[in-house]
Formats: C-alpha cells, structure tokens, sequence
C-alpha cells in the first residue's frame, strides 16, 4: 500500500514552482500524491488546517507538515 | 545519469525534520542527493548563497531553491 502524502496550494506562481518540484522529485512507486488547490477547494481549507498547514505551498506527508517557500497565508484563503 | 538534488541545513531540529522528509519522499532512482550541513561545513556557505539559498533547510534542484519551514538564515551561519 503507498503512502499517502498530500500538497495544499492556491496556484500562485510559488505554489506552481513548488508543485512542479514534488511532482518531479517524489517516489510515487512509494507515494500517492494528492494536489489540492485550495482557491478552487475553498471546502477543504479546514481540512489543511486541521493538518497544521498555516500558509501554501505546503505539503503533508504522515503526520508531518512541511511548507515551502511562500505564496499566501491560509487566513488570506478565507475570503 | 541521475538528477542531482543538493539538501543544505545546519542541524537543527526543523532542518532534520525536512531532511527526514526529503530522504524518505524522494525517488532515489532518479536523484542523487547530498546533504550539506553548512554548520559543519562553513566553507560551503558561498556555494550555497550562489544558488540563491537564503535559509536552511532548503533544496536545490536543478536551477531551482525550495526553501522549507525555516531553520536559521545563511547570515547567521556566517559566524
């Protein structure tokens, strides 16, 4: 069974940059990867947080948060 | 050939988390990966900052830097 790891982004240029990196780099015979664009997916911003996603790109893997550079803050997502 | 991905941090506890990350994600048949700790190694400091790396943890690959959470600034590594 692959793991499951998940990047949180709002199409920024950061977060496309960022995308193309983990898309690229990723062990996907290891790895399922999940890309949510929160901008489209306003539904799933409580989900990121519940993650301890503060700010995209940012990615999730297990049970760990890792957030890349910078693009824009959840708070700015809300709308 | 592989892909060179070059991983610079200084140790501390954001940068192992990362490193952890990157060394469990990445597809090691497609990347070769050096990791550099800048703490131990200060002469690579110059390498670092030529590759527009302004903090550590931080991923270089190819022509790209992927600065992740954040650790400490290269000015402060400079001692």
């Amino acid at each position: 069974m692959k793991n499951e790891a998940k990047f949180y982004h709002a199409g920024c240029p950061v977060c496309i940059d960022a995308e193309t990196m983990i898309l690229e780099t990723i062990d996907k015979d290891r790895f399922e990867i999940e890309v949510i664009h929160l901008g489209d997916q306003p539904e799933r911003i409580s989900e990121a947080e519940s993650k301890g996603i503060k700010s995209v790109p940012a990615l999730s893997v297990g049970l760990s948060v890792f957030h890349i550079n910078f693009g824009a803050s959840i708070e700015d997502l809300k709308g």
